[in-house]
């Protein structure tokens, strides 16, 4: 399977950025749950360019779903969503000259020559849309279950956000915002970077943070589909993702075991660690306590700065020039990507363990 | 699935550490591929335990072809190699008290006290032998096909690894070490390093920096089966891995698009990228250049130091002072896993591309 | 997975009768295949209710290529097919009245109420025809590499067509037809006897026989993945599908040994075997000869006689009389159902041999 | 995946019929499960060739359970069941003449001449002893939720049995019987054809009839994973299996809707049907009546007249004389296999919609 994930609630993603249409077929949702369209369209909001840290691309998102959903409530067959595409400039593009750190030469490889190069194709950041229409979905089933989800930026170059303090209070913060980072001075310092760099022709990077609360114990399984492999397998399917760390992640290196054990004690009557430094998960599987990983995503290769490519045609060493719309910046736009991701990755493990009935009851 | 991975070269994993044996079912490999049974045995050994800086407990790890290899080459037919387990201390264990940072507590909630949790029992370390088995063939298929993997140990704690450089020679380099670092000295110092922490009763953790050298450009699928998806689904399969990043990983957030775009340039004819700070992938897709990634191992979470635990009987605080034999480290025992995972991984999405029979021609 | 099938070539099918629309998500495909919407068109033309045989209902069937498709080739990303509804008659229904023999009673228990009980809902047979669009793509590859499919009308009642004889030419014929039948007599009296019974507020069920020609030896798993277990996978898919047999099938039952082992030959160089009483597989794969399998079809369950059901709502008995159009016989257009799903079955096992790239060669 | 089947319970068969030994993981067994090896070793009996009906000879399928299971329960870790090899003869094989209608000459082209051809090798009928050892687990969780499965030979060439009239009681029959018909003289009359048949040195086929009681309502799911589908996929894994059927299955093709219309009544305050000709499946769902399905057996190839083959290193035309221990008749011995997978097929499905761990509860 390719554009394809998911054992219990399958999604099939498809469409290009200058086709017809985008959109997912998620089959599994569980019959009886009621669709939240305004909740949809709020996390559409969340992913959309907005502000001067933006493209000043205007991305319309208006979700049509084909079918799944009856009188409002989902039916238990496959859930479609789809966005048509409008009003693309389609004129923007040198197909024969593929962008630094892009899929166009790759993909120009694999398909042969056949790919719709148009804006991406396939490749589009736009595919994330309808991702994060059927992860709202996912997102509101999850809360049902008292299991919440939320992202914040955790760094943009030099500028470093907080770490999570209270879990249920920063997350609820973390989801009110379209620009969200735990202390209100490093969101206002980032923004205000992404301008500057935006302004420079030039883009960058960024560390998502995200805790999820409320997960039981037990969820994930040894080996193969560790928690640890299958969140990690949703979160690289995200454009521009190139990390994934969970709980201390890389900084284990830097210490001793003595100093990072989570060591177990009895709390208001149950089992939980007095650190959380393996972020929730032990054995690939969830102890209960907060699930937290970090997301690394690469500065946006579309950049106004001229840069070194070659021609796929004449096959020589060229210069390239981007024109048209460009983000100085996405991560703050992946992060409901992210808790999208994240969520129907859990679902899907949750499904395995409990059954598709739970869910709706 | 659950101990099961792949999609056309399937492993099925079982067994636990103290009971008759551990193995794994390989369903994929084509017929007509020479088994190396000396390579197999050399791999297994870059994964046991030696000299000071490991575990004094003797792993005998005897392999035997179960199935699906006949007249020395595979049949086409699933192949099951399986380790009879000996010799095994369950005396050393207690289970009413979960060991901090194990996966003892998590599997004790999932299997609501069924587990074998006799040594760790199905979450033990020692399951990665079938795997680093089977991975000696998928790495044989691979070089038979010009593709290459060599894994060294970046970071121990204070301990720095030179980078790759000439990436031929340093994967060969990789190959012929049981303690593999590209500059010797830094080995040696991280060596000491492992043994001073283990007398201190201490463990420590590190980085494993993988390359693979000669894999086409156009692997891996866009979206949900990305080539970092993929690789990282099988990486966090392995005990003890918590984070994975690929090319600048987590340092594309400290860094410009501008500075860190790989510019592509023509060279001997062919089309590869000035720098290499995607490790060989864009857009999910393998670029033709090194495909370089890192993988975080957390320090062994079985220390001799006295730690807090919960006595899961009495439900209380308790302590716990582990006896018996364990690991101070275990990265430079886990690189060899690393290799297997990847070139698994790899077997897996090139057969998609290319079809079975092409593996044994 | 629920409404989706495949592992080279994954198919998510989506849609309910009465809702917006439905379609398929056809992923893998592979780059560069011509796609050649006017056979698309002839074979859904194929399925279309027609002539006195056949409901009065209307269905435009007019497909749009959503996604997949560039500058008339495949681009190698999924290919979304889909349908509008239009001009559905939601009135003719009464869900709290289940009718016998459809899935409506199975649907309400499953789906707990929630099910879109319009029109049968996602369970209605119109989904079929997105499946026959993306089957026409899959028959154009599959004859591009001399892999041909017919199927006619074996049997309607006491009504028996002619076996296959000249296969390519019988082939053939069958695809040139809309009521398929080999003996042109055996199809008069057929649609005679479909007529009479429609005219009688009844229905009547058939067998299909269905030849694949061109099938290189070697294709299909052993055990768990026989080309028998894919194909009836696939063909049990179909709506009113109730029995499938390959070769002599049940008649084996009728027979010894001695009088239906398939005989080994050379003919003209080649390994042929003299009958083919096992329909062309041997231990669940195909041995070279033509694949022959026959599906047997229930009577369309909508019958305008008034037939005992139960009130779902008051939980009484009760009486049922369908009014709106439906059809009297189905199986004439299952037929392009049937070459649709074995050309997509075929197509997934062919991939995982040969590669996706050998398909577009 | 290959030999490799099921999403919630996957199984992973390997083995040859003279290599070291065969047997199965099956992983996704909940935890808790009570194993009884002594109704293992009693389902492995059934299999058995026994009396004057078989071959000579002996098979002792000697099972070992080799994980996932501790102190009688399963642990919800990967169970592997193994059966070692013992005692065979390979000499009695000649791998350049295929035998008629089995798999060699299909394996030795898909294999190119590297498959294990000693009695059969994977193709071995041997490879369904695990099968059923693992069966009988599942076997067992579905006996604790109140499902029951029984198997009998509806009919051997000219002798037919009678049809299931009360399926508890019929059920409970056929699983007290070594050679199970519902009509005990009919049973000893096939037996005496079967003695005949063999001592005429032919074989002869036959069709078997299992009926599940207690499946509930709304098990199965529409289109590509209909209980049709999973269950044929299943039962054509069993080599010799050419035909499956469910209710009246290809007689339906030989009557009305207004006769075979299994109308709904009220029983007892729940919904039934008043006849069961759709054998308990509506819309690929179950309704809640006893799921009933036939399976047709071919004839062993394995005969000991003298057949036509071809020579694959000749390339000429060739006899062949069987010589060595053969059955007359495999069916009544598939018997226990088929609802083996029965079972299998149901758990999978009901993990998906329960939970794994409703089975355990």
């Amino acid at each position: 399977m390719k554009s394809v994930i998911g054992k219990n609630i399958t999604l099939a993603l498809y469409g290009e950025s200058h086709g017809r249409a985008i959109g997912v077929v998620a089959d599994g949702f569980p019959a009886g749950i009621k669709v939240d369209t305004d909740f949809i369209q709020s996390q559409l909001d969340k992913r959309k360019p907005k502000g001067k840290i933006s493209t000043q691309r205007r991305e319309e998102d208006d979700f049509v779903i084909i079918s799944g959903v009856f009188n409002g409530f989902t039916t238990g067959t496959p859930v479609h969503i789809m966005i048509e595409n409008k009003a693309q400039h389609s004129g923007d593009y040198h197909p024969e000259l593929p962008r630094p750190s892009h899929a166009d030469y790759a993909a120009h490889v694999k398909y042969a020559g056949f790919e719709d190069w148009r804006g991406g194709g396939h490749f589009s950041g736009r595919l994330t849309a309808p991702v994060v229409a059927v992860g709202a979905i996912a997102i509101d089933v999850l809360k049902n279950k008292g299991i919440t989800i939320g992202t914040h930026i955790k760094k943009c170059q030099h500028v470093e956000d907080r770490n999570f303090e209270n879990y249920a209070d920063d997350i609820a913060l973390c989801n009110s915002e379209y620009f969200a980072t735990l202390d209100k001075n490093a969101g206002t310092q980032m923004q205000q970077h992404i301008e500057n760099t935006g302004a420079d022709c030039d883009s960058v990077g960024g560390v998502l943070e995200t805790a999820v609360l409320g997960l039981p114990a037990g969820v994930g399984e040894p080996y193969f589909n560790s928690l640890e492999s299958v969140l990690s397998h949703y979160l690289f399917s995200i454009g521009g993702v190139k990390g994934v760390e969970f709980g201390l992640g890389f900084d284990f290196a830097d210490h001793l075991g003595s100093e990072v054990n989570d060591a177990f004690e009895m709390f208001e009557g149950r089992v939980v660690t007095k650190t959380n430094n393996n972020g929730g998960i032990n054995g690939g599987i969830s102890n209960g306590m907060p699930v937290v990983f970090r997301t690394a995503i690469k500065p946006t290769p579309s950049i106004f700065k001229t840069q070194d490519t070659v021609d796929l045609k004449t096959m020589e060493n060229a210069k390239l020039t981007l024109t048209g719309r460009h983000d100085p910046a996405i991560f703050h736009r992946a992060r409901v990507v992210v808790d999208s991701m994240t969520a129907l990755a859990l679902l899907d493990l949750l499904v395995q363990r409990y059954g598709e009935r739970w869910l709706s009851e």
